[in-house]
């Protein structure tokens, strides 16, 4: 059987290879990312009390089971007491709506103000959704009493005639997260998991000791509810962010993370709710700094920030779904030319493309690093785009023994 | 910090559950799982030879990757040889088009026929492909010299300007497997993974020995090289296929392969061919009986017939990718009033459904099972569908601790 002490040699083109000539030994590099983890221990994550928006913003928080518990009973005895006064009841709702929504750049994410809206169930006009309201938090106490976690899928099926479509049980648990003023794992509805770990990190999931090195070339799922994730340990230098699985697989299969000791994670595309929280438990609890490997579109660029700023419709959660001061290590618009990334694997903007990118350019997020914007504005202007696949033109395994190295050497990131 | 053993209670409602009362002790459900498995060790899968078509239908096998590599140098020297005799050269290759298909109700499987077309190099209709087929047969070749597994992706970006369109390299990827006779995975060429699996299974992926067991919730990534997965044990009397991630959850946080001993995967949807070849693997190398937990639409029974029977377009492959004789446990439509499932719970079935539901009728993979039929049959007059998740209109853990264990003590499989 074919095993990883078979490669017999490397390509063999391996010595024609553009820029492999300027590779300093790995010692050199592993010094490079050393200076560069000190500075990520260093460096301190501002808050909403920080920046003085504490009292005009608000935030949700990760609480134990206990503290959802017993904030929902408590939430039942005022809504008894206000019955038995014959008020009948009504929740105070705060708005997720774009309104009242905030990029804070000193933060460097987007936070929610603190409107609200009261949802009353003697008004004809709320009383379906103050009926849901009160549904989903029964709902959820119910997870709390026997702890488990379930889906948003599976909530929506407890009452389906209630509910009648998913988007409205959805969009109540988002209000439920902000009334508990907790992360919507907190109430133990968890997401899909998409993402997957390997590298120089160990932790535990749900009681089991997990050694992500030990995990083939396929690596460890990310588990889907972050708050049975714990004992993080690591002797890795820095956290390198994947978009895609093909170049997940490259470098965990080369096991990259041995030469330059590194965590690697990917969402597959998208990132979901379980990697974004994943990603942000790591940085904090390790102090490591995060470097993205991104394609060269606007999607990559957005990606990167939905990693960093997070999404605009769970802004309530922002501060505890991003991670921040993630670097931007490649695939960038200046690395085309750079790396003489041949033009057949160059593919042209769509109109979509180039619009998306324009719009990018108006985003708080990006505007506040300049060089990045200058990044920006030159994929728009040369009206190209490249996949990290594109480095697979000078051999399959450039990307590894090539590209990344030589990136970290020069401490090419923005 | 919130951990497993803090389970408070079971759900409030546990004593109502339907069926709930029906359930025997897990040693007598035990028992019953024990006799499934040894039948199913009893059981031979049958190859062509077997029912006598190896002259006239053609198969692909699993090769070392020193195989695959002299037999693209044997193909090499045929092609210099015929060159230098004046004679140009060419390839012929199997036809993969659906007139070359045929299922096979003893294999319970699509395969290929013999057909084969020639492609000549010095002929303008087919200097193109064959220039395209030399050039991946390189690189396939490269692969086997460095060991390396790359995806269709990465093959496409090496010579971009010859293959125009990933599409090309794909197909002509394919067309490689079949002169060869090797699987896809044999040339190193591996897709992008996408199912977990979690459970009483240890296996080594990429020299780590991995204990599945111990992998939380999150369950561990499906590795995308099926040669580097080995040394397969397991104490499991059976497999559960999963089509749904939030019901695989569910099943591996309840940690339900520890109660009724099993293996739990799943494909998130739509079957990908790591996860196929997985399915297999651990089919054969264990003899485990395989039950299927799908929804009960046409989806989902489409989805049990590609694990089972192999999809069309890959059906040279068909041999390798197909694991025989999966039961179908649940959801079926006969569950759905069986189990009392609340008409609110149910969904009516779309014109597209039924459409589906009936081309599934007039497939043989479906008319070989009168049992399906009948379930289809039912389906299809109802014009009703449901998820897996409807079970949890009785509480969120009715799938694991009622639905299931009933399933598996009245052998409720098809």
């Amino acid at each position: 059987m074919a095993d990883k002490n078979k490669r017999r040699r490397a390509d063999a083109d391996s010595d024609n290879r553009p820029f492999k000539s300027k590779l300093k030994p790995d010692a050199v590099i592993l010094q490079t990312l050393k200076t560069l983890k000190s500075s990520a221990a260093a460096s301190k994550t501002l808050t909403l009390s920080d920046v003085g928006l504490s009292s005009t913003c608000r935030e949700v928080a990760d609480l134990p089971i206990d503290e959802v518990q017993s904030e929902i009973e408590s939430l039942a005895y005022r809504i008894a007491s206000s019955i038995l006064s014959g008020e009948g009841f009504s929740f105070s709702v705060p708005s997720r709506s774009a309104a009242n929504q905030l990029y804070v750049s000193e933060l460097d994410r987007i936070v929610l103000k603190d409107k609200s809206s009261v949802r009353n169930f003697g008004n004809v006009s709320t009383v379906r959704k103050a009926t849901i309201t009160l549904r989903i938090l029964q709902l959820v106490h119910q997870l709390c009493t026997s702890n488990i976690h379930v889906t948003k899928r599976d909530l929506f099926y407890t009452d389906v005639k209630l509910f009648q479509d998913q988007t409205q049980s959805d969009g109540v648990l988002d209000d439920i997260s902000c009334i508990v003023g907790c992360t919507r794992s907190s109430l133990n509805v968890v997401a899909a998991e998409k993402g997957v770990v390997v590298g120089r990190l160990m932790f535990s999931d749900n009681g089991d000791m997990i050694d992500c090195t030990k995990m083939g070339m396929g690596g460890k799922a990310i588990p889907p509810n972050i708050d049975r994730v714990g004992d993080m340990q690591s002797d890795a230098l820095y956290i390198l962010l994947v978009e895609k699985d093909a170049a997940f697989m490259r470098l965990s299969e080369d096991r990259f993370y041995n030469r330059f000791p590194c965590i690697i994670v990917t969402a597959k595309g998208q990132p979901d709710v379980a990697t974004r929280l994943f990603l942000r438990k790591m940085k904090m609890e390790l102090n490591l700094p995060v470097l993205a490997l991104v394609d060269s579109d606007p999607y990559g660029l957005k990606i990167l920030s939905v990693y960093g700023c997070g999404s605009k419709n769970m802004s309530y959660d922002s501060g505890n779904l991003t991670t921040p001061d993630i670097k931007w290590l490649g695939i960038r618009p200046s690395d085309l030319d750079k790396y003489k990334i041949p033009e057949q694997c160059r593919l042209p903007m769509t109109e979509q493309d180039i619009k998306t990118g324009k719009d990018l350019l108006e985003e708080d997020f990006v505007k506040k690093n300049p060089a990045w914007v200058e990044e920006l504005n030159l994929m728009v202007k040369t009206k190209q785009k490249a996949e990290i696949q594109a480095l697979s033109s000078f051999g399959f395994q450039y990307l590894s023994e090539v590209y990344l190295p030589l990136k970290l050497q020069e401490q090419d990131w923005l």
